[in-house]
């Protein structure tokens, strides 16, 4: 007899990086079993740069509330679940965590077509990576390989059902840079800030790579983080200061999963293209934004986005000033902006809205993933 | 013969606070009268907080420009035009200027009805205030004067025919905190960012008063900033540090005017509630956001609206972290959500989405105003 | 046989918030005895401000790291140790732990004679403190008697004898000010970064009443924050999110301790007044900041210190722009300077410089308390 | 007979960066002679970085005020002084002006010996450089022929007798760079906070050229801002978006000059080597830095001096954090620190202090000059 993937989806607020009393509630209230969590992917609310410690406190936190769940030592609860948190929630974001659960039921399930395609996932490691090959094709390559694993981990033949593909990747602290420099190794760049978006390059088109979307061939060190025509319209890549290899997680559909979730995908072609989502919605699953807030509050779970400031300077045709302003990071800018235009589509602000999109949809725009409860029977 | 109010409204770009090259085509081509301009509101790409020097050197530079064309000196110029620079142009917001002129004309003119509403102006100024005026009483009552005064001026007798009310008011800095101080004057506040906050305030409320939307009768010092039950769905206040007395610009609509425009104006209830823009769009000018896209750019002028962090702490029952940002200002962060949204329905980015809305519109909300040019011969 | 107090004093360096290898390492080497450890007082690398999450991870970590030391919960570790984290470590300062530990030794120890004075350590905690005690009188009573037992605690006569005074306190979250509107009460401030200043303010003022350097009846609320002319010489405060009542650390001297430590302490009249620290380090501990470099690095453990923007807006006669800059708080731009004069005078960048001087020090300067080694036989 | 150069300093005050009240009371006293300033070296309180427009409000307020005096047009007035301004007035740094004027008397004064060395200074400017020059040996060659013109222009022969040499250098816009990308030209950084730092750089390495303290045989553009062993001592750059080359002031010494003004220079080793600086007043000017405070108050006209944060991550061994801020650049927190150290040693917060000391000193340090009246008859 086959076995079903079941994947659950919940959306946690917090009060803090470290503040999982609404993880605790669930799991009390018998709809969260923590043994069956794969994934979490927070919102932090620091800078999301790179002295952004909420990050690592919100894992070092996770890490802690997990270890007796799982029997193991905090550490090693990094190696059993995908912690990805991603900093900032400037603007109306708010700070929360999506827990991604899995497991294996036997047969079908009554009242349930086997063929309806339903929410799977896959996760997949890298090896640690050497402070040179970050932003180079030693990351690009390895990130295929981890790509091409952690679908086959989800259950998904076909690339064309992936719907999102999640990297955390690590940066450059000045440590790193120091100890490379010790070696006389050649780094791409000796900028932290920067760092971290040649990780998220290298890792995005790793994606494409893996994704079919782009051959091997065309990509090499030299267009990594410049030549923004080559992308993944499904890539999202976050660079973290508490890393030290990508970790990556594939969302998609596969028939015969028994999740009550489905999943869909859109490119924003620039930061302020809600009407790209509104299609999304309306094609396909049947929600209108303005008609139909309500069903839209009862069934959306979470929007996975990423958000850049456009490298040309302008949006629509008229001058910005994010890449110029020396106060405030162009990412924070970035996602302040498309965090609250999806917002203001979807009528709820706890969304995942991540910066920096090299490489991650076309230039200035990026992709969008919407995760949606299926109106059946089934409970998460 | 009546006599016919003719305002005309330019939106020119720059590439940075001193760029004028865009009014200077403007004027060369024969389109824009320099001696015609009464109002110039600005978006300016500093911090829009206290130490917000781009308000000031846009200011100045408009004066020194103009000055020639007036035949006056450049401080002269400022009591002739009203210069209302708006700080911070966070997150996908462009720097422009929105250039009013105001001219009359006799007689009807030929293919327009006299009794068809168009754009009218007026403006009007308060005396310069005492620093312990700021964010009371006093503040308040001139104000709601000086509404009256420029309603008088735009030609329009009806409060509801008023859409905009933009008030352009001082701050307490640090010196003049120190004067106050050193004549034992009790102010409202010694926190120069929180004087803003103060000023727009009392000055919303001075137009909530001037419109007859409350009566004086429910306003005193302790509601000033804290009872934001109280507030204007018209009233527009931005603070700045070049200025000591409040400048006072009424937009709204009267029969008999033959400008080429018309305003409408609607309230967002919360910062990411784009539904009432695309209401006042479809109910006042009959379009459609998605469908009407190419009608849109050709009409809109500018959206004015102003932005703020909900002082509740919570966007549609979120939390969010605006508040207790002390890297970024809440201001900041408001304006980059709102202007997003903005963006995001009207295809625009240069927008006039000021920070800080005090007793403007609902609490975490804000007014929007809205300029299109009418679809008849006429041109600008 | 009479009891000896001996307090032993570590200063440690950390990569991150979370870095407690060095202090393992002592403790491995056995020079630290984990279970003696009454006191940390820490610089972390956040903003120092309302959202400075990087204190409560360092307070977190800490009590994690000692819960099995103690045979408690790492929330029961807070009860034992008081954990003083202060955030911002601008321009040269340098992240660190100062580890405080006290034992009791019985009788004399040879070679050195009883009535030498030495280090000597106490404390005390206040109860928590409802959201409108913040800021006032109920603040400043509690602080004084939380004082008088720490001196207590000691062994500590005279409050001549007292050199540092280290309270840790709450701030006003958006939280707490909800709760608090929420049953009607009335709050000291609405703004999250101001209540700091009033929290600091009243612990301040509660030190001075503590150490009789100021009678209780000459303070009251409206006199807290505001009148700069009262003021302890050796109260530091800090704010923080992560705790609801105020912790007080007394550091003195005592004769018969056999801590090998002693400690001085001087007012600095302004952020620049290195002379006070040179005067300070000649007069009591014999060191001359040129010629003894040597022998500061060989005995100086840390300087203890608070910094503040002149709340007149000036220095030594001049403008300061520290009170007009909305892009960065005052007490980051303090805290910077003074922590490298301080560096520059003792030649070491791991200083305990923490923000907001209210009622600590003079208008715009400070306390600042040296801990020195002895040179004799003893080792920490 | 000779002629004898007169060079005059005057250190002015400003309340904002277009404020010359002060300038205009000189004047007006006929203590300063618009028509003999030669140089002007501001500090402006703006961020210091990219979208710093303070130094471009200060230089355009400048050029109107000069331009009756001069009898030419507002832009014509930059091609007759080299106005220099410094964004960036963090920690104790006031906001000032410091005013060179130039003049030539014939013969010798009565009182002075010819002999004595005494302040002079000289000028010259480089061509505008194409985007893809910035930061290159083009820009350093064109610095040190620029150096040599400049010594010509001040009557200096022998490069020791040049005790400091500001250079004002373009840097890479937004808009700059898309019109390089549009040639197809190779840009040396994509960044545009960066770009100042190449700017800097290379025009620092000019200078060590030009004044033979390096030979042009070591610089190459790998070099550039990346083998911080090369260094000058006396170079001081400023990148700024408002000019397009470079501009070179030299400083120093020649015998037969009537100046009443002295200058000298020492080179910082970190940024807290308070001790090279009292150094410098001791053995130069015969003053202590404790004792001769009341002499200092009197004689010290500025203090010129370059900071950054030390590129090791370290400062006397022990991590700093300025280079992984993402909130504050790392030049705003080096100002702060070493503006505060220099502060302490002269009593005086109105210091010429800038930021990036690329190639200006050692890694970590920079170079400082001190300008000291005589102490004889003259009066400026």
């Amino acid at each position: 007899m086959k076995r079903r993937q079941h994947v659950g989806v919940h959306r946690v607020a917090c009060r803090g990086p470290s503040d999982l009393s609404g993880v605790q509630a669930l799991i009390e209230s018998g709809k969260l079993l923590p043994r069956d969590i794969v994934a979490v992917m927070g919102k932090t609310e620091g800078n999301g740069c790179v002295n952004d410690h909420t990050r690592d406190f919100a894992s070092s936190s996770w890490c802690r509330f997990l270890s007796p769940y799982f029997g193991c030592s905090p550490d090693a609860v990094e190696q059993r679940v995908a912690l990805v948190m991603s900093g900032g929630t400037e603007g109306v974001l708010s700070p929360h965590f999506t827990v991604f659960t899995r497991s294996w039921t036997d047969g079908a399930s009554p009242g349930t077509g086997d063929a309806a395609p339903r929410l799977v996932l896959g996760i997949a490691h890298t090896r640690v990576f050497l402070p040179e090959e970050i932003g180079r094709m030693a990351q690009v390559e390895a990130t295929a390989a981890a790509v091409r694993v952690a679908m086959q981990d989800a259950g998904i033949a076909n690339g064309d059902d992936v719907h999102f593909v999640q990297v955390k990747c690590p940066l450059l602290t000045a440590a790193k840079m120091q100890s490379a420099v010790a070696r006389s190794a050649s780094l791409v760049t000796h900028d932290t800030y920067e760092s971290m978006s040649y990780s998220r390059a290298a890792s995005s088109l790793g994606v494409a790579v893996g994704l079919n979307e782009l051959p091997i061939g065309r990509i090499f060190d030299q267009v990594i983080g410049t030549d923004r025509a080559l992308y993944s319209a499904r890539a999202s890549a976050s660079a973290g200061i508490e890393l030290d290899g990508n970790v990556v997680i594939v969302l998609g559909e596969a028939a015969g999963a028994s999740s009550p979730y489905r999943i869909g995908h859109a490119v924003m072609r620039d930061a302020v293209d809600a009407a790209s989502v509104r299609h999304l919605l309306r094609e396909r699953f049947g929600l209108d934004a303005d008609a139909d807030a309500e069903a839209m509050r009862r069934r959306l779970v979470n929007v996975l986005a990423k958000a850049e400031a456009s490298p040309d300077g302008s949006v629509r045709g008229e001058r910005h000033t994010m890449l110029d302003d020396s106060d405030i990071n162009a990412t924070r800018h970035a996602r302040a902006a498309v965090g609250a235009v999806l917002a203001s589509v979807v009528g709820q602000t706890a969304l995942y809205v991540s910066g920096g999109a090299e490489h991650q949809g076309p230039a200035g725009g990026g992709p969008v993933a919407v995760i949606m409860r299926t109106e059946d029977r089934f409970e998460t």
